[in-house]
């Protein structure tokens, strides 16, 4: 069920191991500043983290997509508002988003038989 | 043999079907304009819909690719239209359209052979 | 002074309606569509600008950026959410969004302007 | 009046001039597949430009679309048409695509009033 | 082990050659700009598959990036040298190139065992 | 003459003061790491603007390309190494890029004259 869910997660885990592995200084420091971004601010976490979703989404980039839906239904954003800010990123981004949204909707639905 | 046509299309249906119960307006109304765009007019359907394969190309679309190549074919465009068309949005797009066009032809070669 | 944001927004009002008297269905209805995302529904419209404007910044398109840095100020963002925004965008899109961050912020001083 | 269609076409003429006396080999020889692209074959000229305007909206080129924009005008393309294409390109890329759909008309608009 | 590189090269040769069986003149005289592009000139071969990895990167094309990690490889390329061309892609692209970094340093990982 | 390279470069040097004074801390150390990457490690620097280059290019992003041509000269890169840098990226990103290849040879040729 969950599967999607799991291998996305352990594949960037391991991943991101790897990478920091090679020890090149500007990757680790640009990883530095991407954590640094959804800090809490001017803007709190959760606000941040639907900016980084619909910015994801609107470049089709599915795993940032899925990263973003995660750490949302962490910081408790609802399904509602979820399909608000896919929808902004529909319009914004055109038909071609429909693919990304789709496989958007499949990993929400796969959190949510996760947690129900 | 026609395995990714079949779990592309039955993929496709199942997620619309979940995008759309959810009850978002905006996307409602959004899938409600992807549909009249294709509508004839000014142009005929098969026009627009060899439209919608290149720009799907251009923007390095996978999904939107199969559907318009599928597209295309029942309203009769013919193999050798399509690869003008592919040959348009390699020459826009770049040599990063390749990958692309590899997986339009693997997949035009599976509707071909569920037909032949 | 004011003179950018004055011809900015004298060219979207004259070109728009330049567009809807085409009279293309698909055109005026996708217009339609582009509203009714930005008002206010699980999210409100403050959010939902906020959503616009970052997502027009990693597609890294000026006019897009204009038009929701303004309405985002009249929705009451403050300059330093706006810049939370822009270093959303920033780290999601990379360094090619530096030339429009830079027309944004000029964007924003002569709003400021405007209004001081 | 005509400004912008003169100034487009004077600037897109001497550089391309410029571009081809470096006599990098791999450089002239994709313009001459660039030409290529276009002639008739399977598909007609005038489909084939058709293809590259809605390629060229979608991904946003202000001067691809006018150049063409004017390629059309003299293949015959109806003004009906051509809002037919910045449909089908508006409802793909999404509203993005906007501001390049004004200076779109605002080019239409000069090459309708040189000509009437 | 290295199925993914296998894969990839399989998958890549008997397409290109289903490609060029369609026997489109376009698409045939952009497959020989392609090769040419890469051939030693004012700079040399490794500079310029360097260049075309770090352009497939930004563009987030996973083929491109497999084809011209494999093609540095060849032409001693070193994994750091490899790193700074990631990093350089990672800060210009932004965070929505760290999944296709981390595919790279995958690939680039079955590589290295491939040949360990 | 040299109005466009003198104007490009004090609108990038007077709008990154305003971006830094904001004192948004991800910005700030968004610009320390986008410096970083320039620096030389296993690539020299004139490599690293190369990369920086076509980078620039195949995204499309004027202000990045004069940047990196300008810092290209400085590190003694000549015009047959940058019209080779250019075709690759013109290869890579199709024909979208020959605007932004015109202006860069616009942009060289100002350059050019100045030192000349």
């Amino acid at each position: 069920m969950a599967g999607r869910v799991k291998e996305f997660n352990e594949f960037r885990s391991k991943m991101n191991q790897r990478i920091l592995e090679a020890d090149n200084r500007t990757i680790k420091r640009f990883f530095g500043v991407d954590t640094l971004a959804y800090e809490p601010g001017a803007l709190d976490a959760r606000t941040k983290e639907m900016l980084g979703l619909v910015a994801s989404m609107v470049l089709r980039c599915d795993d940032c997509v899925s990263y973003h839906v995660q750490r949302c239904k962490e910081l408790g954003v609802t399904d509602a508002e979820l399909h608000e800010i896919f929808s902004v990123a529909l319009v914004v981004g055109g038909s071609i988003v429909i693919p990304h949204l789709r496989r958007a909707v499949a990993f929400l639905d796969e959190l949510n038989e996760q947690r129900g």
